[in-house]
């Protein structure tokens, strides 16, 4: 094999996770019930590399500390190992880049990792299930464990990988739009965010407790494909999140002004009828549940808001594309 | 007595008030600890008006609702009708205005009841003891109760009165600055927002019960004039009241872009070595406490912010003052 490319999407929570137990890597606290953007796309391509002495990982060209990577690469080359791979121990060069921006603060870490442990898997023709392709994704990062599958995904409190929950065809008029806001200051990154709310938050065993029950009536209203029962449910997900976090010592605040504007615009949105159910993660950005029927107005009136740089649209999906190029012939895909 | 005249001081919380108990008028379930807003006044004058059919409460030139102050003004003519004033029953006329733009968003409320109470005891020559008035002016606002004092006062949780901790001289240096923003969307009163939270906040219980403690921390730092401890227990205990109002179901959310460019603000005056803590409460505005000497810096800065409108400032203290107009003397202030 000459290289493997792997396309995955990010995972968008509906229903957050926020908070790890503290036993395991990565292991949720809360269930979370997640969306793949299909028309953001993270591309990672592994080579062979046998001249270096160690493996490279670059994202958008710029090379990064291996050891961010290390539990994923090393699971994978473990098996490599013991299914006799005689590359096992080639050192590998494995570049990845996003078709959105870089600074848009879009929990790239879900596709990355996705895409790295699927790429490793196909290098190393390992054929891994894919409950075992999302264990290991979730090492990298927990949400990872939910972008390995396309399309509507469950990752339940306390479980050690995320399980598909429909495919895309299940609700395809949905439409999620990425509001980008101005970068703010650098604040607390999502790890360190979801540990200090865990230690310090009083609000943190409420909000594990009531994420039980969120996430059990979002699985309904999934099911019943009713925006008008999945949309409060969302909202209720993330501001609890956000409470949870903000009531921490000291406390972790994400939000800008655009990300109240756009809040309040939504607000508006739904006043007048359209669907626009926002929900927010470990950053500044606002993403937005909608239809296709209201995404082209909800779209410029949220363009419209000041502090909005960028819009993104997707629809949902996103379920991981592997690339094949040998040496000899052209590319496949499966 | 031709009329009476009194003037009080909105009560700004630095640890919050925020939810009641079911039983009773205006039991607070968190305690909190205020200072008095010296330079913003209520100013409520009471005359008798025998031609009247009932009293008339107008406030800023409009007349209000009687039954919005009838807790108050009925337990003072109780008084005074068992005190055997022949005037209990004479109909009055009772006018009040705010030094402060009315639409601040600023709790009015606290000063006004405050200064209806003062003023009705007064009217009657109750000479009630200021406890028992702290306690007649909580059934028009809980705040109330505290604003019958000047300077620092404590209003404890499940209590009926307010009482006071300290005079203004006790920590004169500090300075509170109002940051009143664009006027945003009718949003929930804070009277609503406490019952929502109450009855579908999953953070509720965790609020009550940390409050108690955020509370003793901060009484230890106020003892000690210690602006380094008490600013942080400032903040967290208005991100933990909002953290648990935008948990409620439906979310109770007073920010506007504004209120988060002037929290952001605060933090980078902060990081420059100015004090500058801020709170909020149930509506847009930001309240800065800071020093007399930052208080210039703090301002300018804050003016700056994108939808700030205005800034008040104001030091503590704000004890009542009680005029009294005969018909053929002049006033007399006690």
């Amino acid at each position: 094999m000459a290289s493997i490319t792997v396309q995955t999407s990010p995972s968008l929570a509906l229903i957050k996770y926020w908070g790890k137990e503290t036993q395991g890597i990565n292991i949720p606290a809360t269930g979370s019930l997640a969306v793949g953007l299909h028309d953001l796309r993270t591309k990672t391509t592994v080579t062979a590399n046998p001249a270096a002495s160690c493996d490279r990982v670059s994202v958008g060209g710029t090379e990064q500390p291996l050891h961010h990577f290390s539990t994923v690469i090393d699971a994978l080359r473990e098996r490599a190992r013991a299914s006799g791979r005689s590359d096992a121990d080639t050192p590998l060069s494995i570049e990845s880049g996003n078709s959105f921006p870089t600074a848009a603060g879009i929990a790239s870490s879900s596709s990355g990792f996705a895409a790295l442990t699927i790429a490793l898997d196909a290098w190393w023709a390992l054929d891994l299930p894919v409950a075992e392709l999302s264990r290991i994704a979730r090492t990298g990062s927990g949400s990872a464990a939910r972008s390995v599958f396309g399309g509507f995904t469950r990752f339940r409190a306390g479980s050690e990988s995320a399980e598909p929950v429909y495919d895309a065809e299940w609700w395809p008029e949905l439409r999620v739009l990425v509001a980008i806001t101005d970068t703010g200051p650098k604040t607390v990154g999502s790890r360190d965010g979801m540990e200090r709310t865990r230690t310090s938050s009083p609000y943190y065993d409420a909000w594990v407790a009531d994420a039980r029950v969120l996430i059990e009536k979002a699985e309904h209203a999934l099911a019943d494909r009713s925006i008008e029962r999945l949309g409060p449910l969302m909202r209720e997900s993330y501001l609890r999140m956000v409470g949870s976090s903000i009531a921490a010592s000291p406390p972790v605040l994400y939000w800008l002004p655009a990300s109240v504007a756009v809040i309040r615009a939504c607000d508006d949105l739904r006043g007048e009828g359209f669907v626009a159910w926002e929900t927010m993660d470990a950053g500044p950005q606002v993403k937005i549940l909608t239809t296709a029927r209201d995404a082209e107005t909800v779209k410029e009136r949220i363009a419209s808001v000041a502090g909005v740089q960028t819009i993104l649209v997707s629809s949902v999906g996103g379920s991981p594309v592997v690339t094949r190029k040998d040496r000899d012939n052209g590319d496949s895909e499966a």
